[in-house]
């Protein structure tokens, strides 16, 4: 079994450190193997996702990432800003279906900016298409407009666009996610203005017609950013295209207050994958020793359950998180009144501890 | 003054009546002249937006708009739908600076999904474009895919696309309105993955040089999407494209917890507007005379203000909305322990004894 390890900016290093950490602990045999992306591998290589590191992620049965980005590559020419590494490994690994849960820990409820009664017992997941819509459609670019109210002005555009398979594929995900859950899909779209929306809707119900047992439930875009708001536990798990999906899954990861706790998945048609958390780089607290890895662990524990085929080291890790909870350990980022505060590493220890 | 009332469909035809109410109780002069919109005007004239109504609207100096759409009509071919009207009528009279207040009343905070200190005085302005980008970006349609995953392939599309003059007028309405507020206003765009908003972007630091008393900061949508639940009082006003606009723009309605209290105006450059409430036609509630009129009423308050010159009149309507809540008369969508439960009727003639 091998895994790429790529801890790229800010926190990132620190908080895979501790990830790493754990999965040595397990009594299982991992290949690890480490390389520089986003902003760090620009520094080392000249370039956000160097050949070399994607060559070893595409070797590898799992990539283990950090978190990419900070302020200071704001003014580098678009190619090589540090979240290009994350389009590229999506781009080349056909990473399409991406798993963003939204859950609230029972002792994180306090967290949370909702109202206790609507975020206890959350437990969303979000499936968000993440290799095609309007983020690789193209043409894209630059012009002079042909038509509509400013004809001649200079203009900047992008396609959007979904295919059949690819829609018929990220459905079939969610409806067997569901089938394992809620047996609920509510698939957002915007099928009252878009064609690539009209056709995704169309493809979902036509795909749904091999899952009889799941309810299917349609919601414009907007509306369900209004529905996470109000009733987020009325969902169990949505679908959505990349663009949607970018938005939703972040609204909703913050709903549940304990974003630093949210790990995310992204997989392709061979289960190769790559575990992320769903927090950013963070740079304002990075090399502070503060950071949660918590998401990060957690991201490490999906890794083998998606991955790697060890359901029970998974199982391992994820009891171990709930079990330093219990005892009170808190990063700042979660801490409250009552509770221990400890940082990055003492956090990682703890859960190597409850292994 | 000649004003287009255009109730539409569900609760529409309810609340846009007792507005008319608060309009004639006024010392005003107004021309008056109703036309049916949305599924009233498909059942009526076979279409959702007749020549007739697109007449009167383009004669009048501003349309009163209810809410259009109903399950009924879901089946119809798209150009037949309800909501074509509304984007008819954007398109047609060019109304392309949308006005969304996302406000908290002081006596409403309890209603707010969010915990009390997030939302006690919120005051946020999203200031959305609303005739350009993916909405009404040509080419679109369906096709055979050239290239991507899966070539050949059925595929569905559409075209963002913004110009430089429609990114630099729609900043300029920010800028202007951000003067009269907090001087400050959040430009949120996507400029780490699309053209058109990187583009956005420049644009918009371009424009910004002539407003250097007003702060300008950019932020991407799915994070503002974030920070609108972390921290919502952080913002004054925002500014974004139509897809972004429409997401966010009900995000921050929800967040306030009555979004059965806000107006929304759409103006273009001859200040001719349409005015609506933020909330839809709700079809499960229609003709059960249980629907807030608050919306629509202060909908008609800004009707006076932008595109009728009657500033008193807006604030004397504004002042009797804040009495009769502080009399505690509420509609069931906002009613709470305490306060004294009224109809859709009641809580018109309350505001106009209110005036
Ligand atoms: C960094 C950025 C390109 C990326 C995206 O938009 O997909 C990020 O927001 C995410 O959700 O992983
Ligand atoms: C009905 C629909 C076309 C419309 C939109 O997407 O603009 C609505 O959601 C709105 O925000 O007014």
């Amino acid at each position: 079994m091998k895994i790429a390890v790529l801890p790229g900016d800010g926190i990132g290093p620190e908080i895979v450190a501790e990830a790493v950490k754990v999965l040595k602990a397990l009594d299982l045999k991992f290949e690890l193997e480490t390389a520089p992306v986003g902003g760090a591998a620009y520094e080392a290589a000249g370039h956000p996702l160097p050949e070399s590191t994607l060559t070893l992620a595409k070797s590898a049965d799992a990539i283990l990432f950090g978190a990419v980005g900070d302020w200071k590559y704001d003014q580098l020419d678009r190619p090589l800003r540090p979240e290009q590494a994350i389009l590229g490994l999506r781009k080349h690994l056909g990473l399409f279906a991406n798993f963003r849960p939204a859950i609230c820990y029972e002792q994180l409820v306090g967290a949370s900016s909702l109202k206790p009664e609507l975020v206890a017992g959350l437990d969303i997941l979000i499936i968000r298409e993440l290799t095609g819509d309007i983020y690789f459609g193209q043409p894209r670019g630059r012009r002079s407009a042909a038509d509509g109210h400013f004809p001649g002005a200079e203009e900047a555009f992008d396609t959007m666009r979904y295919t059949r398979p690819e829609i018929e594929r990220i459905a079939r995900v969610a409806f067997e996610a569901a089938r394992k859950r809620g047996k609920k899909v509510t698939s957002v779209d915007k099928a009252n203005v878009l064609e690539t929306f009209q056709f995704w809707k169309d493809v979902v119900i036509e795909t749904h017609k091999d899952y009889p047992d799941v309810e299917l439930q349609h919601m414009y875009v907007d509306n369900a950013a209004m529905q996470l708001v109000k009733a987020p536990k009325a969902f169990d798990v949505i679908v959505t295209g990349n663009m949607f999906g970018d938005i939703l899954s972040d609204e909703a990861s913050m709903l549940t207050g304990s974003i630093g706790m949210l790990p995310s998945a992204s997989l392709n048609d061979k289960k190769q994958g790559l575990y992320e958390p769903s927090h950013g780089s963070a740079p304002d607290i990075a090399g502070q020793g503060v950071a949660n890895p918590l998401a990060t662990i957690l991201s490490a524990a999906m890794m083998l359950r998606f991955s790697l085929n060890q359901p029970a080291a998974a199982d391992r890790i994820e009891a171990a998180v709930k079990k330093v909870l219990a005892q009170g350990l808190r990063t700042p980022d979660i801490h409250s009144a009552g509770t221990t505060k400890v940082g990055t590493v003492q956090m990682g220890d703890a859960v190597v501890q409850a292994l």
